[in-house]
């Protein structure tokens, strides 16, 4: 069994990153620039934000973080959104998520402008993932997979993967990417979910699995073919009185069962996490070359 | 066995419709209006424009047509539909592909407003198929699937349904629909194409099975339950001298040896090839009452 350090590929991701940014400063272009806006104080989403202007501060790449308070109308947000899309400096636009109730989450996403949509939400961009088009945005999460599974050389041609969840921000997108005539891609993917018959019999023929359904521990070692490739995307907070935080970090899989059937397993953390911001400042500095 | 029969759904969605634009005309309200557009001369384009015109004047829609040459240049055809975008009559617009090579299908399909593009075929609306948004079109085929489902009352929820093919224009929307948590929907699907391993294997265990690969009779009697569903996408014409014409139509199934197994099954041709019709003049119609 051979872990899949998302921290590792993740930190070599930013480090080509952070040369690439060196040699287009050297030759006069202009640097990538990530524009964040955090609404509220959710302590989950401003820790995300944080570690997304953390690296890009770490590999040279602009970023202004703009904060609202949890009031804020849906007007004001939509109104800096569109500033954000005409200034020329910005060339990556995210809007941490969840929004607070009174905001329509989807009006803020389509108010982006498709070529700025780094996080790859905008129904354009997911229709560019499900045509392969070159030039469009794949998402954080999936993206950060794909690139998991690049570096790290797991052969995905012709084989089974099982995709558990069927969300527009993990499960679906996994299903497109992986059955994409494309490397990584070229599986046949079985798309499962909560209405799912023989899921047990569905898993033991994966020999990939891309676990998304955010239920801690889900997947168990009698649910997997000896020699799989285990991705498990989901993270919760259960109580574990033995931490001194009270608490631990706990994925979709049963870690210490499931694992030593794998070839490959991703941790929780420090698996499809990190690999997150990669893809995330992947895809800002893509918006960068492309918006020259 | 039953057959699935695409002429006798799509004559009654058509009947309904027919009723709908009399009712609209009643109330003093604007009466859908498609417009397709057809370059060159190839025979299978012109029959297939010509059923959509034909379906249009039997339901009471309005409908122009407008006819290039193979060589018209690709700025005359996007000046065309910026026209067509810009003129309040028109509520659907379509363009008959495939396109001659020196113009580029997709800049013409992007350049076709969202709102108008009752085939489906813009990123956006495929994006806003993915997120299941509902004032998105889904394209013509595979939502005359689903409506073949819905009318003749197939069961999908839970069930496993294997789809053969990774098109943009049929496979990969089946896949996304037949997933969604939605009715028809809900099933386990699982997407092949043409590097998927044991496809025999993966076939056998599926209840529903959409053959959409365009191989004649690809799909074998030992590749299917007992008890299937099978829709035959596929339409290709093959010799036969028996016949006048000299050729026949065969889908993608071996219907002689694969009927008597399946519960449910599509003939070729009047099967999924009448629910397009079908399919677009609902986009059409939806087109109108969304615009006004």
């Amino acid at each position: 069994m051979q872990l899949l350090d998302g921290k590792k590929t993740s930190q070599a991701i930013l480090d080509r990153l952070k040369i690439d940014v060196a040699q287009r400063l050297a030759s006069g272009k202009k640097i990538p620039h990530l524009a964040a806006i955090l609404v509220g104080s959710n302590g989950a989403s401003q820790t995300y934000v944080n570690s997304k202007v953390k690296a890009c501060n770490e590999i040279g790449f602009v970023s202004t973080l703009i904060e609202y308070e949890e009031e804020v109308s849906e007007m004001k947000l939509l109104d800096k959104i569109q500033e954000l899309n005409e200034d020329m400096s910005v060339d990556g636009i995210l809007v941490q998520l969840p929004l607070p109730k009174h905001i329509s989450e989807r009006k803020v996403i389509e108010a982006i402008s498709v070529s700025k949509d780094v996080d790859g939400f905008h129904p354009e961009n997911l229709g560019k993932m499900v045509l392969s088009e070159p030039e469009g945005f794949v998402s954080a999460t999936p993206y950060g997979i794909m690139l998991l599974l690049e570096f790290n050389h797991i052969s995905t041609k012709g084989k089974h993967a099982v995709v558990l969840g069927r969300s527009h921000i993990v499960g679906r997108p996994m299903s497109i990417l992986l059955s994409n005539n494309s490397t990584p891609g070229n599986c046949t993917v079985t798309v499962c979910h909560s209405k799912t018959e023989n899921l047990k019999e569905i898993c033991q023929q994966a020999d990939i699995i891309i676990a998304a359904i955010g239920q801690p521990e889900f997947l168990k070692a009698d649910m997997v073919k000896e020699g799989a490739v285990v991705i498990d995307v989901g993270i919760t907070r259960v109580k574990d009185s033995s931490k001194k935080s009270g608490y631990k970090l706990v994925g979709d899989v049963d870690f210490e069962n499931v694992a030593p059937k794998c070839s490959f397993i991703t941790p929780v953390p420090g698996g499809v996490g990190p690999m997150t911001i990669a893809a995330l400042m992947k895809n800002t500095f893509k918006a960068c070359a492309e918006n020259e």
